[in-house]
């Protein structure tokens, strides 16, 4: 019963996305996502509270994005920082064979504004983790405020074209193009 | 029954605030936030339709927004616009008088998920107008997300500094203080 299933979350994840798409979000049960999974409901509520949380498992990313922050070079300038965060986020997360989900994952939460608030929520946790990465690398309060922020837009819109975009379009690289253009909209040069 | 009664959404709200404060929002009714307004509850709910929504009227920010944007000189820059429409904002809303009120609701939205979920919404539906107007101004869509997200992130900052700050920060000023740190952060110069 309380073995062990590889990647238990991906699947219940996956399960939930079908099922949310096929018979709509409010109609569908935890019950039914655990089914599809080939899983029990005892599984599914060891990795999840309840059927709102199965498409966010913030805890991992978070993880990395701190990570990848403190891991930067010494005199890496903040924002730098936080770019390298967000190429590691490309390379790990972000990556070609995720597109079509997270594609499929963005529309269900368009459709439904339980799930759009959840995940507001969820990149307003990050971008804190992200400031306060910052802040333990010395960075001042309202600099590493301003550049926690400026990488949550930079991730919002690069994963937006991302999941719209052709193949070879990394998301990495939308990202420093998305920075590219704060520096012309931000007026300073 | 149904006569108009001066300011009652100001007056609803302002009840709100004080029983989420005293009592917290869980254990708050709407039968008790009309009664302390001195109205009743079928006229709260002809301007809210439930408790959740009472700190939350966004039609009228969303408008003065929209129109600021669009009044803006013809040749201003994207994110010129988007700092006036702030500049509105601070003059019109976010006033000394006001400053208070804004804290107070601040520390009843970060003390309950539910609120501060539904002030993000809030918040990415705000963004979105932003957007929206800067598109009928002309502007390209990439510039356009780019100029309505730095406003965003110039908002929340300068927000924030500004319930907490002493008297004479105003939050215009805040803004566009905000706006010069992401010139320096973006690297630009």
């Amino acid at each position: 019963m309380a073995r062990w299933q590889p990647d238990a979350p991906g699947r219940l994840a996956a399960a939930a996305l079908d099922l949310f798409e096929e018979h709509g979000y409010e109609n569908t049960t935890v019950i039914e996502i655990a089914e599809r999974a080939g899983l029990t409901k005892s599984t599914f509520f060891r990795y999840f509270p309840d059927k709102r949380e199965v498409l966010f498992g913030e805890s991992a990313l978070t993880g990395l994005l701190v990570d990848a922050i403190a891991a930067a070079p010494p005199d890496a300038e903040p924002l730098e920082a936080v770019a390298h965060a967000l190429d590691v986020l490309g390379q790990e997360v972000f990556t070609e064979g995720r597109r079509e989900f997270s594609a499929r994952r963005q529309a269900v939460l368009d459709a439904n504004p339980e799930l759009a608030e959840r995940e507001a929520r969820k990149r307003i946790g990050l971008v804190d983790s992200m400031i306060e990465a910052l802040e333990r690398r010395g960075v001042a309060g309202r600099t590493a405020r301003v550049a926690g922020k400026l990488g949550a837009l930079a991730w919002e819109i690069a994963h937006d074209e991302w999941i719209l975009g052709g193949e070879g379009e990394e998301f990495g690289a939308l990202v420093r193009q998305v920075l590219a253009e704060v520096r012309v909209v931000s007026g300073a040069c």
